[in-house]
């Protein structure tokens, strides 16, 4: 039984990072996974929101938006709307989320980092695409502040990807599900891991439908594996980035 | 160890679900969880979306509010903030999402349940209290449909009931976090599963932290605990309701 | 002629208040009033608004909302439409100014006393409802202000209650209006008056009618009546901290 | 004791009512009342709300504003702030609500009268000049419709003014205050009277203040003064349209 | 071929300005521009914006709004609809960048001027109108500020008019369009110049239509035309401030 | 005397539109002008507004929108801040407006086309990049339309772009200004032509200045230079579709 883009079932769909893609962002990646598309941009703000200020530490919050036509058919802007929906709303505090679970903010110092995930072609995938793009970004954009001299330790203590699996009627498990599987799948789950292989964040959802404790095994497996790939695929586009966390990794082994 | 109120890890907090609380709504729970207090009401409305219009099937939707009091300090209305926050909308999408997965749709007719969960008083677990009370609100509120012949069959599948477990700096895996627990957890996971013991809704999130498969899987042992007694709970509360449910939970076997 | 629940023209509901309701408030008071159940908690804020800072004298403001099933069929949450509609508006400003005439706002000193009204079922008189129980809420809130030695002198300068009256086409004037009541009703007044029976609002309507002077006094008469029997349950409810607003109506004879 | 401005106690400021005031609305008038001015439109549009639809009774609403600088210093406009503030919500209530009072609703049929009511300059006394400037409008304009034969019988049942009255410190009560006798009364009452002396609105207020009911009396006749040389003031304005009020008073003797 | 109100192609429509329009603002003006009326209002605030604080300049701001029936039909009020639409946005905009193109803002000091053109009749040409109207009020409004010794140097540096002119189907090019002709013009454009005939802005639109080079030509020499005599009629109405400008205009030869 | 970019006073920046951009809308193009790249998607919509419903005839509406960090700093997003800004409605009706003056509407049908013009990168000139862009998009969606023999005839009747002009301290009058020199700029001024060079909005601001008749002619000849080499660049990427509309040019001489 193959998948409707002739994919096996433990099947990443192909990544490519493109770094640098903007000129203005402190860290700017487009990230593309199959025919998801997504703009990941850092900006390095000198101040925390006023709930943080004096303790010495930095914060990271992101927003998320799709183009209007990122979608087959037209979708509503949030700005013509005067409101952000429901489903912006929660993965944007997803992203934010996962993210700062990466990040030692007191080495960052009073500084927040944003991050604004805009997709600009959408076929599934695409909060998960946003937070292994926007981990780039974040990461190329505090390098240049430890180049800068701003802080004396790269703040960040692990790699962190995300991917998607979800139970097929025909298929069962599968892997990064595009558009057409994550409409039909009878269960959808975000999984957000770590180079060390640590849960971030696990969000599984039955849409209509119930999952059984090996069911959700035998999901929990093919994440990790597609989260490994997703990481290699980083550490390549991160280069010389990529040993600065990875001896934060040793570190505190 | 014993935990801030001396339970024991695997305990949940004293429940209460008083059912007919307010004199208008079609099913009307007051759910107590140790201080937490939700009102929960059911709705029956005789349309659906315009989206769904025609398709001979029922939708389940909910919303979600805080007094403002019911905080230790006093929180700001989002009516007169102009908005509802991101908080809030995750919380109502969780509700009316986990409802859905046990009502059969079609058996409910072109009709809407409208879910009103309004905490009066929180002490941790307000989005797990609001399900395991909303459940309870809407099985009643269909019974009552079946009651005056508008439905043949009874619509729900089987039981639902939530609870939050989490992993402490001391205590390790914890069972139903109160606000102080929560509030200095590591990792914290809300479970939401059927009778059956089928999962529904798994989200697990690392506070700036991560967590391990082994944890994972000692946290869902506790939760598995926790729904089962709640679970019990609604059987007593709903009476003869409660036989509808299960003899469609047999009937599927 | 009876009325449709087979009470007299001058009497009022079954009156009850029970005190610290809610664990978290300074205040907090369910008022019943028939079916009419209100939660009142009063907040102490350690700050005016700005307007009004450095001179030395403190601020009292209200909200009012109802739970969408307060109501016979479900009314729409004003944070979903994104804005308050008129008659909330009207009622919180009313509750707020009708407050503010008891208190002794420069013995309060510069602070805010927050009042929410929130009526979790409605049978008719809720403004007024909500009046009567805030205004115990608010004075055992400035009695724990008072106990913790932060204001010398008890702020409260009179008991303050309100109550509705109207004309009925077969009964005339009535007092403490029902839904039903309400709905058919030719006038409608609601009444604020103090413990020594000084008006602080007066809001008579005629509803798509008129009235005359002479319907005025008798519908004068009757709130009044009902006023002094509202008081004189608030100060059963206030026991101790009765007193200190008995000695101060005594020190301005 | 004389007034700020050298009226008596029971005297109004002049007023002037300009009809015809501008070139498009079905009736238009601009009321001088000293200098608060405000510009009354009356539209007819051949609808009612859904909510009314196919009951063959028409409706009068009506929207009140100020601009900016109508006042001393300059007040933000609503439109800038994006939404309506409760003064301007309960005024423009007020004045629809008053204006159904004495419009036979019937007789209008399935229609909507709108009442735009802007001040153009104020000092004191803007809602009680805009209903009886609206009347006149309003009055006009349904001449109109019967002129041109749309309507059968003048649904207008009787005149409509509305004065303020209050207690001031030194002059006691008094009639139509201006701003500055506004700013410092200690009670603000607002009455709404026909044409045969019957009441429609009566809001009286304590500011930070309390009334008896001797004063109430004395309020209370001040105002039945005004309101009856106000009606006078829009009999002439109104010439014959006039008759065709007082021949429907007269009908329900 | 005459224009559908007998004016000639190159004949603007009788203008009147009533200075002291209004008796709060600073500066108040009623500018008649045919059927056309707008109140023009200046009020000076005593600061600038947070941008511009500290820099020793003043700013120049605008709103623009029109009363429902300042249209043949009742428009609907943007307060009522919470925003303000994209025509009003452009307008208001247009006024405050046209008017500060003739104000030195150091001479001006850190102040704003806050212009107000709220239009009560519409027939046409209320933009223009209003920068006409509101460069007087703002002239007198300055004017007083110099008097009260709070400028030193009159800081308004030339005269600032406004005039549409278009190209209809038969009549060709014409000045200052009314309602019906600027509705079938297949072309419109708006000319902002000062006393000296140099161009402030100049917005031209093919509606749904195209214009050559040389067309453009005949629609500037029409606007000068225009505008120079809206300048004429406003040096009358200003008197002596009038020379205050021609002053400055000298200054700068 | 260079540009800060080496380049001459008539000199436009490289260009380049990439069509097919993205997978989804009927028309996408990302046209890139200097560092300015502007993601332009054309949508196909089977209906018209409701206010145009029953008269055979099409429309064309667009919104603009830019990346929060298309921006040298980060920009709030308009769906944050709950609504659209002054410039972005000026800017999307300008679009849309420009669009429609080059579409036979009637051939069109009734439909109406979406465009959506979203910078990812902003180095000034965004308007009128948006406008040139859009217009092959626009030209490219339209084709398919006639291809799947959805319309008879091709209803774009002309081509059209847009750039921008100014007079710079120093340069004088200068073409296609980038970010720097549109701030420094003491005019500036959006020029949008047809292929047969006849205007169709012109737009000419003196920022804080103002300028001649002669600066006038001297910025329409740069303008119309720039027009037309983009008009070349259209006609490149067009291929075939660019002979549809050279033939509607012919039809019409």
């Amino acid at each position: 039984m193959t998948r409707n883009d002739g994919r096996k079932k433990d099947e990443l769909r192909p990544i490519q990072m493109d770094k640098d893609y903007l000129m203005h962002p402190e860290g700017s990646v487009l990230i593309t996974v199959g025919n998801t598309k997504v703009i990941c941009n850092a900006t390095i703000e000198e101040k925390v929101p006023p709930f943080m200020r004096g303790e010495g530490k930095g914060w990271v919050t992101a927003e998320y938006s799709m183009l209007p036509r990122a979608t087959e058919s037209r979708t509503r802007r949030e700005a013509s709307a005067g409101k952000i929906g429901g489903r912006t709303m929660e993965i944007q505090r997803l992203i934010g989320r996962a993210l700062r679970a990466v990040v030692d903010l007191e080495k960052l110092g009073e500084r927040t980092i944003w991050i604004d995930c805009d997709v600009i072609q959408a076929d599934g995938g695409t909060r998960t695409a946003s937070i292994t793009g926007a981990f780039v970004a974040m990461a190329d954009a505090v390098a240049k502040l430890q180049d800068a001299g701003k802080i004396t330790h790269y703040p960040l203590k692990d790699f962190l990807a995300a991917t998607s699996v979800g139970i097929a009627a025909e298929e069962g498990a599968i892997l990064d599900l595009n558009y057409l599987e994550d409409s039909a799948a009878e269960v959808d789950m975000n999984i957000v891991q770590t180079g060390k292989g640590q849960f971030v964040e696990l969000q599984g959802t039955g849409e209509e439908s119930t999952f059984s404790r090996e069911q959700l095994n035998e999901l929990l497996e093919l994440g990790e594996l597609g989260v490994q790939q997703l990481i290699n695929a980083q550490k390549e586009v991160l280069g010389e980035v990529a040993l600065r966390i990875e001896r934060n990794m040793e570190a505190v082994k």
